[in-house]
């Protein structure tokens, strides 16, 4: 069982992560993690904080010679800013921002200083996610499964993808977008409104779709509700900073809709079964299904605007009003890879559960097991039966 | 750490459910626990199935005399149907019914009747788990905290609460309506929508709003990804047959409007902290504020309609129409119970890590020193400081 | 991964176990269970509560005529004296008796009765776990896995085993004997002090020996302190009521001896290899090494003595002496399948993690990938290298 | 709910650690943690790879201005060795060395040189355990919770304490000894014993007895088996390497003695319960019970010998003899600080679970809510009663 721990203030010397579980024999590259890294910090939309991350990870455990060993891999990702930071004298951080943690953080902890809260609840954190699950992406490439998020939406502007792109074709449009959205009209009107929104001194939210190709089903298992694999990618899309609201396929739409209208009707295509559509995004019974995974993240604006709003200052503890941490004006184009990287970890963790292992050799050789939902491998013995038990 | 688990198949003698953690000297009752489950049958919109459920609440351990004992609980349901099903002879179950776990669990667990999938894969596990949540629920009553959800949406119908009712008021209005829905007009609407869908042989989906008052800040925390409440909140009630998606308070709107516009901006009530407006739903950086709790969920239609779809026969290997399985037209009303116990048990079981505790005595101290986000607890110390690690 | 809850109080209705995650697919059988719980009920040394118990497990939902379905198991065993006890009128019990949880339970919880606590602590609850483990063992008998415990020791009165018997051989002698003991002349000694012990109004403990043969090497892992196997075997053997100590293999001989005395030499047994001894136990690293299983627990004599020892009266507030609870002279000849149960749960955790798969047919073949250590598995190399870390 | 994570090669870079969920206000100093680490690298004893060592603690999350903020932290310690290594050649490791990881690590993860085995399964690993216990030990110091490791035997050597030492006065009396036992006289024996050894290219193992004073009672529990706080001991005492055996309090002498022999009676001391004996070493039913908590490790000798012992050659698959890798004599001595560690870490895990509580002024003011076993705390209610459950 893959489990992780990350650790780190916003300018404090550095981010930290170890991860626990993986198995051995794995290429893994610093070259594809800096990639996840960078993509997280495109420059539009962004504030000033950006241009002085410029992230890199270091590798210090677990991968040696660019192949995981079995052991905890270490990670660490230096906060450029830490060099300024360190001799700094910092003055008192006393009014919190209403929709951060800076207000309940302060009381939870007890802290003498609301800085100590925000240097930890930051989305600065989510750069090591970002990493961690990067490291993920890379080990699924072997199974070939691959991973792509894009931008849905920016405030009221919405791109609702077409679904004929193969996975690469699709990374790459992402790619060449300034707001990582596949589509390039779309993507130059999202632009403007994001200049708008600086113009205005305020921020903008949006939504981010993240797919999956490739993922085998029965992943993730019914029998009880916590193994829910699409309960679980819920719970950690909604961890990430600002997000409020988390779809599984186009599960809203239907939710309106009558049944009949909205089923993802089975085929044979030789042998295989297949589904006609993917409204339920690759789920059945919270289990993978063989389609294409698709989950949605609703993004709430970055609650820091440079227009203040109504506050409260704990220290004079008087009503007054917000003052500025440097903060982006739009972070969605940039938080791409950080959901590609929560998605990516959450299917390799449910993919070793399945295969078991404890190399790359023993795991190739158990992902050959898994169902294909191939017609063969059913063994229905229809027979008429009844169901006993051992009870009194 | 509270934690539970449930068993148990539809047709088989009785679903089981052990809850282990709960602290001693509360008192619990059979009637509070049958009344989430009696609400769960409600009729309209049910199929045949619940009239023969009634379902009741047995307890055989952990609970003597209406106290928690500090030791784990053990509830029981009986499928009263079982009766008819023990000696019966069951005819094999061979097309998979697209939408529910039947196909992929097949797969997963090489079954030889698609049927030993269904029985555990049902909502009928739902009771169980309504059970569990309704113990958390009447522990939070203790501390004032209260839980109520009703229906804002059947099919493309919509119910949006104004906020202006007392928690109170909302259970009564949302019992009083045959769908669950505290507005009388849409009530109706929705009950001639559902009765539509029978008519046609289909089925409808909605949504359902659970609202929590009373509790208190800085439950959760957002020091690590997996602490986050509105993020277990959100695998919870994903986790429900049906979710497809979660939205945390007024999430979707917000991200599409202006930081400015969307703000829950603090003032000053004496010296309590409070907030104008709660668009965030209750949470700030993973926790709670101290506002309402407000979580929605969006649930797909049932996946078995009365007309057949595709589908395939998995024992003659061929292409087919699913054969209809007794099952509801819309499962959106009753289901509101179930909504309430998940939300309670994530409560209380975040409650109790902040409290600590064993027992009702030591508990109920120790909820006194939760903080109140009141000015005087306060203590920043206002100085220029100095961010020092010990580093190199 | 499996997990399992249990339930119950010894004179309520009945215990109950919930076990979680196990695989489809194979043969469980009441029989197999029944004969762990009655080997659990041996009488000699027991009190009268033996004569009362006679267990017999129901299952109730996750064995569907005798085949696991993959869902959750609930297994119940009922209370006879429940009969005798629910509507007793039952005297309060206000002296702790020292050994017991009476005391600290009593204060941990604010009980207002001491029998609430024993009525949770007291071994009754270990039944259950034994049923759980039987489980465990059953599936094991699929992979060639046998488990077996002995009693090694009762009082002063110690028994070695020379280690030349199969597994088979051991379990006959075991139970043949009275004690649980595989020699017979011992055997009749252990007996005797028993009844010497009853005769003082005294109580006796003693040592269990637990074995498993066949287990593949690679269960558990050195990477991280708690995946070790050898800590969770000992974690789960101390959880068992009485037991004091634990030791895996030869360990505290071993912790006597200088180095070269007490190695477990490697030679090769065609192109397998293969170890001289076992001092270890069957560990390396933490990890099973191909070789048997072998932990040895230390059981103190059990704390309720038929001669009063010196307590406080919760109710008078004075000091007093103990009452005397229905209890036996020597437990440990009927504990042995307990801890049987035990080493079986904790190896099929193990060897599930290392094998995945959801279903008898997939973990079969999964299974064969299993280091055998057998020379041409290995693969070094053989090259001078460089240890390159990703670091600045 | 504290947790944490280690990583780590012997010859990587550093080790690392993050430690998550422990409250805030906390002081903790650099000063303390090395103390720990520098007395886990005594000298006498120890190979050459302890004067290259000198292990410090570095800080760099969680812990600002020597406070802990509730976020998580990260420790670290330089592997000094790593300039020699980092662009050293290495040779290849082709035989392993029996007793260790070695064999089955490379097996389990078809390591291509076993040296990727070694560099994780080396006790230079618990050099990051043991800083982490550290911070559980300085902050148990709050609460007047100590803790303190010596060694009670070396080969065939043994010292029994007498107990009546103040646990200060025995911290001094370890330290001052060359293989931290605190008697002067068999410290010297001791000493000789592993100069012998040393002499006879052997090694030597022993045990090591670990006391905390100051514990409240009511930690643990014994309502479920995994909550016991004996067997948690008994794991990460039994995770440490080499030890084969773990004893709590007396068990293994209690175990041939007959019940009413090694009974630990109760007493009113004022109104204070208190007990006249401490066989059970600290514990009753699972949790502490107010007395010193004792809990015995056995090790065997570190099985790299500088004599040769048999094994096979991975690479041209015949038999030979190992080949030395730098190893200690006998590490007892030095291993004491790691098993405080465990015993702090464990301890403060269990306390923060009775308290709840993020901050150190939330947790104090929980923390005196905790049972003292003093009578007027009981209130048992002295009535006949009937045990009624919610049954059919």
């Amino acid at each position: 069982m893959i489990r992780f721990l990350t650790s780190g203030e916003s300018h404090g010397p550095e981010l930290t992560g170890i991860i626990e579980g993986l198995p051995s024999g794995f290429i893994i590259t610093k070259e594809y993690i800096d990639n996840f890294l960078q993509r997280r910090q495109k420059s539009l939309g962004s504030g000033g904080r950006m241009n002085i991350e410029t992230d890199q990870v270091e590798i210090s455990s677990g991968i040696i010679n660019n192949l995981t060993t079995g052991g905890p891999i270490t990670l660490k990702i230096k906060n450029n800013d830490w060099k300024n930071w360190k001799d700094k004298e910092i003055e008192p951080y006393v009014v919190p921002r209403p929709g951060h943690a800076d207000l309940v953080g302060t009381a939870k902890y007890d802290a003498k200083d609301i800085r100590l809260i925000l240097e930890r609840s930051s989305a600065r954190e989510t750069a090591m996610r970002c990493a961690i699950g990067a490291i993920a992406a890379q080990i699924l490439e072997n199974f070939d499964i691959y991973v792509c998020g894009y931008v849905s939406g920016i405030g009221s502007l919405e791109y609702i993808h077409n679904g004929i792109d193969s996975i690469k074709d699709l990374q790459t449009k992402v790619t060449n977008s300034s707001v990582s959205c596949p589509d390039k009209e779309i993507s130059k009107k999202m632009e403007n409104e994001i200049k708008l929104a600086r113009k205005k001194k305020d921020t903008l939210g949006g939504s981010i779709t993240t797919i999956a190709s490739g993922v085998p089903a029965t992943l993730g298992s019914f029998v009880h509700w916590d193994r829910k694999l699409d309960a679980n990618m819920a719970r950690i899309f909604m961890s990430i900073q600002s997000v409020k609201a988390v779809e599984i396929g186009n599960g809203i739409e239907v939710s309106k809709n009558f049944g009949t209208e909205v089923q993802d009707q089975y085929f044979l295509d030789q042998k295989n079964i297949k589904k006609e559509s993917n409204n339920l995004g690759g789920f059945e019974g919270g289990m993978t299904n063989g389609e294409e995974i698709v989950v949605k993240a609703y993004l709430k604006p970055i609650s820091t605007t440079l227009t203040p709003i109504k506050s409260v200052n704990l220290s004079s503890k008087e009503e007054t009003q917000t003052v500025y941490e440097r903060s982006d004006t739009c972070a969605v184009p940039r938080a791409v890879p950080i959901f590609e990287s929560a998605m990516a970890f959450e299917i390799l963790k449910n993919l070793l559960i399945k295969t078991g292992g404890d190399s790359k050799k023993e795991i190739t050789k158990n992902f050959e097991n898994i169902s294909k939902l191939h017609l063969d491998e059913f063994d229905l013995d229809n027979r008429i039966w009844n169901m006993k038990y051992e009870t009194e």
